[in-house]
Parts: structure tokens; sequence; C-alpha cells
């Protein structure tokens, strides 16, 4: 019944186009998802989503199974029918919350035990029960539990966590029908390269880098994106989890990447910054009190095309709550047109030419 | 070039249906407007009021002419644009707010003075002027500068906020082209009366009750709301200001009510209480953990027809914030649809076993 297909389209240098199926469901790459972590885009709806093209969003089971738990989203019959969301759904196995939260309880190469911060309810998840959760919540793609190491860690540390990592993953293989597999080593480069090679020998319907953009230097992140691009095999869809600025989603597309996520738009959109083609705007600015102008004059978002700056500057200085919603739009639908302009120049051939304009124009402005 | 009709369609009763063209806007009365006191409904965008049938709405210009103030409205192009809202607007004059929000430095027959809560800056408005900003703001209808006492109030107190409600009142009406004059009086049986009188005979586009619904027993509403219809021309519309719970709405109507406003029905949503057919329910209780039905399963507002208790109840319990636009765009639709079924039934001369059968269903729930 479930069915996983990636189409490789056009290459041009290591960034390519392509398209992933999974259960009848469609997205092409390069994909940029929004997160729902607790199965909803913070603001937004499902129509909402739906409104701008999104094709795929990612969840979180750590955060779902607390709330409102396994049964409740069965009992919706899925979580697509929970959310009435009928786009692909990628979840979370969860790993970077249950290890990183600071109430782990134990830890080891066969299970991860946390404590939830809601009732205080002890969880106990083997690599095999993460999965199987994420398949009877009804998710498209499941993530492989993984164990994600602080930035910086010691070399012990990052040595360890890829242990476990590549153990679990087997679990996790094992366990699920369709799974992405995820490598870790920080930005070790010997380490990177081997959790890279140790997650393609397991075999997944795809490849993920994790454990990065979470403090490090951006050439250091850089460099690992591209052992990821150069190690994970051509014909599967690469994916780099928690990416989400312009400039990083077009470098990672650059050394290969096809994948995305991050809360980075929409959190930035709640915390009044707008993303423009001449680089980001504060919102609540007093320049902006008699602007109307739409938040980026070149954009048709349903946000751009029906309010301006001044209105919305409004509406977030008297703390009305749909100012939240509009930037949120505006923000999300900047970066999906974003991939839909890779898209369109790798496929002329043109995709270096288009990032160093974006770049040079989002940086100047 | 402004241009204002009323044209009475039915009547059962004193219950009426009619037609508001003001402006070359069109809406059916009995009519309910939501609040937009600052330029918006509370969490909703224009584009949600459309697609709910919402055909006017009220903002205030005590709020606006703060914030963002005038000049920016008018450098917009009006309200209409500055909030993208192409149906009716009407502006209350915020003499409720102005005088009994308890900074009023002074006021008399000629004017009132106030200082902003927002900069301390100091405002003086005659009626005249009230009116001159409501229509330099671009509204389709300005609503008379009143004096509202509070409820209870002593007579004496009456008499005077009578006496400058009438004087007012001939400002006003000086001023501009497009008005609806506002009795006061309180509960008080003769000065109801008197105000009413008044006002008719000053002469306006439509007439409404004002100062009620504040807190007085419900039977002395009633009786009041049964004087303005009777007093008030069958020719105009009559707008009972500040009223929103179904029931009250079914019994203004029945005693020949058109036009009504409140933030009641966004306000209860946002408290977590939803309007179903079957009387109010409290969205975040235990018992709708795993109820995947609707808020309300007679209902077919875009809410009711995408998601489900358990979903909303989940979004709520996990401060996801688009639960409160959720339920406002479903408790907003119950209200208008209460509306149209009012219209309706008038039409077919059914209306008092309408509203019987509504309310004892609402109240048995």
């Amino acid at each position: 019944m479930s069915e996983f297909d990636f189409t490789l389209e056009t290459t041009a240098g290591r960034a390519r186009t392509g398209k992933i199926t999974v259960n009848g469901r469609e997205a092409k790459t390069p994909l940029f998802m929004p997160v729902a972590t607790k199965a909803g885009v913070k603001t937004l709806t499902s129509e909402d989503l739906c409104s701008i093209g999104v094709e795929a969003l990612i969840t979180n089971v750590y955060h779902l199974m607390m709330r409102p738990g396994v049964e409740t989203i069965e009992g919706a019959g899925g979580l697509h029918d929970f959310m009435n969301w009928d786009g692909i759904i990628f979840t979370d196995s969860g790993g970077f919350q249950m290890i990183r939260e600071g109430f782990t309880s134990s830890l080891d190469s066969d299970k991860v035990k946390f404590k939830s911060v809601l009732d205080g309810e002890v969880y106990e998840l083997t690599p095999e029960k993460n999965i199987e959760i994420q398949e009877r919540i009804d998710t498209d793609v499941a993530m492989c539990l993984d164990h994600c190491p602080p930035y910086p860690a010691e070399r012990e540390e990052l040595v360890e966590s890829l242990e476990r990592t590549s153990s679990w993953a087997k679990g996790c293989r094992d366990a699920g029908s369709i799974v992405f597999g995820i490598s870790q080593g920080g930005t070790d480069l010997e380490l990177r390269e081997k959790s890279c090679r140790q997650i393609k020998d397991i075999g997944f319907e795809g490849y993920a880098l994790g454990g990065l953009s979470i403090g490090e230097p951006v050439e250091d992140m850089y460099r690992m994106t591209s052992i990821g691009g150069k190690i994970f095999p051509d014909d599967k869809p690469r994916y780099f989890m928690g990416l989400g600025s312009p400039v990083d989603l077009l470098e990672a597309v650059d050394k290969g990447m096809d994948v995305f996520d991050s809360a980075y738009p929409t959190r930035n959109a709640r915390h009044r910054s707008i993303f423009t083609a001449e680089g980001t705007i504060r919102i609540d600015k007093n320049d902006y009190k008699n602007d109307h102008t739409p938040l980026d004059p070149s954009c048709d978002c349903p946000t751009c095309e029906n309010y301006t700056k001044a209105y919305i500057r409004h509406l977030c200085k008297s703390d009305e709550l749909a100012w939240m919603r509009l930037t949120s739009i505006h923000n999300l639908y900047f970066i999906l047109k974003l991939m839909k302009k890779s898209r369109e120049s790798i496929k002329k051939g043109e995709f270096k030419d288009f990032k160093k304009s974006f770049i040079q124009k989002y940086e100047d402005g």
C-alpha cells in the first residue's frame, strides 16, 4: 500500500530538480516544508497552506505522542484527517527533542526514555516503536530516530552519538516501510563522512543531514552539506533538516540538497521580521506608518495582494492577532517562491546566475 | 455623491425584512455587523469576513483617531482601502468610550475633551468635528456623538445626558450627509420615549437605541426595544447598538429592530465558548478530546466543514493561535445564519414559530 518514488529530472552542476511521489501525493524538489510541530503551522490553517502552494509539511512525533496522543490521532483516521491536510506529511522522530530538552531519564543503544513535560508520564521508545508510532498516525515519510549532540560537542561525544544513530537506523529501517535515514557527526569531516556512508549502506527511501544549522559556523555547515551532496546516492532525495534562511537554502540547493524544513520563515514573521527581495524589514518600524505599499512590492502572495505595510503595522501595534497570520503567509510564500525560482533556473541551466543575483540583492537591501 | 436608501420589503407583526443601500453597497436586514473596532475584526481578515457573507461592519472613531490616526487612513484612500474591505462600513462616534473610559478632561453641551491612553495627547471634539472625521476616513454611515450614562444611573444624570445627546445630535445632523441618530434615556420609560422622539424629530437616515445591553435587566431592555420599534419611523432602519447574543437578537427582531452590532460572537469564540443550535459548548472540555465531529454538526461554516472539535481543542490546549480564528469564524457565521433564517421566516410569515423553536432548542441544550 505504501509507495514512494523519487524522479530526478534535471541537474545543473550539483543542483537538481525532481519529484517525490508518496502514497499518491506529489511534491516538486527542491522542496521546502513548513513545520507543523503540533499538527498545525503556527497561526495558519491547512487551507492557508493550500492557498499558497505548500505540497508537504513536517510534524513531530515527540510533541504529538504527548498531546493529543497517538490514540486521538488514530481515532481521527490519522494525521491527514485530523489536520484536514491532503498534502505529503513527514514526521520527525522527535529524537532531537527527546534527548536534548533536558529531561531524558536514560539513553542507550536500544532505547530512549523521557518524561513528559506536560504531565510527568514516562515514555520509553525503541527505534522500532518510534517508527511504528509514526506509521500509526498515518505519516507519509517517517524519519529515523537519531541522536543529535549539541554544538559544540567533544569528539568522543560525536563518536558515541554516531554509533547510536547507526544502530538505531538499522532498527528503524527494519520497522518501517517509507523511512529516511539521518546522518550525524557534527562538523567533523571524518565522522560526517562516516555517518553518511553508514546510513547510505543501510539503504533508505531518502537521506538526511541532521545535527546542522544549530549554531556552527556557516562555512562548516556548507562543508558538511557538500559531503552529503557527494556521498548520498544521486537517485534518492537528500534532505537538509532544519534549514530555512533564504541564502542558506540556495547554497544547499547548489550543493545538491533537495528537501528542507524549518520554522524560520514563520518564526521570523511572528517576530516582525519580513522577507523581501531586498532583505528583511521590521514591520513595526515608524518608517512604515504611512507606507501604503505591500510588504514586498515584488511579491504576489495573498497578503501582498490585499494589504499594505501601513495596515499590517497598525494591526501589529494594536495587538490585533491577524497580523501574525498575514506575515506568516507572506514569509512562507517568499520561501516557496524561492524554491520555485530555483527549480525554474535549474531547468534553464541558469541556477548559478539566479543564486548570485538573488543573494546580492538580498544582502545589499 | 453620498447615497442612502432603505427599502422595507416584508413585515410580520413588528418584525421586518429590508435592504440598506449606501454608496452602491448593499446589506439585507435584519443585519448583524461584526465589530472591527480598530479597523480589524479580532483574529480575522477582510477575506475571512467576505467568505462567510458579512455585508457590513462597524469601526470606532475613538480608537482610530488615536491609532493609526486620521491622516494615515486618509493617506490609504480611506477605511475601505486601508482594510481592503468593500462592504458597508459604519463608524461609531466613540462617544461611549470617550466619556466612559475614565479619562475625560471635560464635557459640556458643545464638546468632549479627552486624553489619549496611548501617548497623553489631548483631543477636543465637537459633534460637528466628530462627524467630519467619520466622513474624512470614508465611512458609509456615521453615528451621532452621544452621551451614554452608565447603568444604573440617577434620573438626574439621565436627564442631563439626554439634553446633551439631543443638542449634539443637531450638530451631527447639520455636519453630516449620512448619519444615524442615537437615543439615550437608560431604562426610564419616559426619558427613553422622549429621546426617541427628539431624535426622530431631528430626522436621520436611520435611528439607533444606545445605552442598552450594558447590564440592565433583560425585561427592561426588551421594554426599551419596543419603544424604539414603535416610535422610530417605519421607513427607516432601526439599529440596536451593542446587541449580539442569539436570543436577544431574535427578541429585538421581533420588536421591529433591523440592525445590530456586537463583539459578543468573536469575544465568546476567543473565550472558548462556541455557539451551537443546542446551546453553547466549551471547546476546551475533556469531553471533546476524541470528538471527531464539527463544532456544531448542523453548521456549514468553513470551520465546521473542515475541522473537528478534537482538532480545535488540541490547537487550543497547545496554544496554537489558529483555533481562535477558527472559532471566531464559526460563531460569527452562526449569528449571520440566524439573521438569514430570520429574514426567510419573516418572508414566509413564520418568524414567531422560528423564534420559538430556535430559543427552545438553544436554551434546552
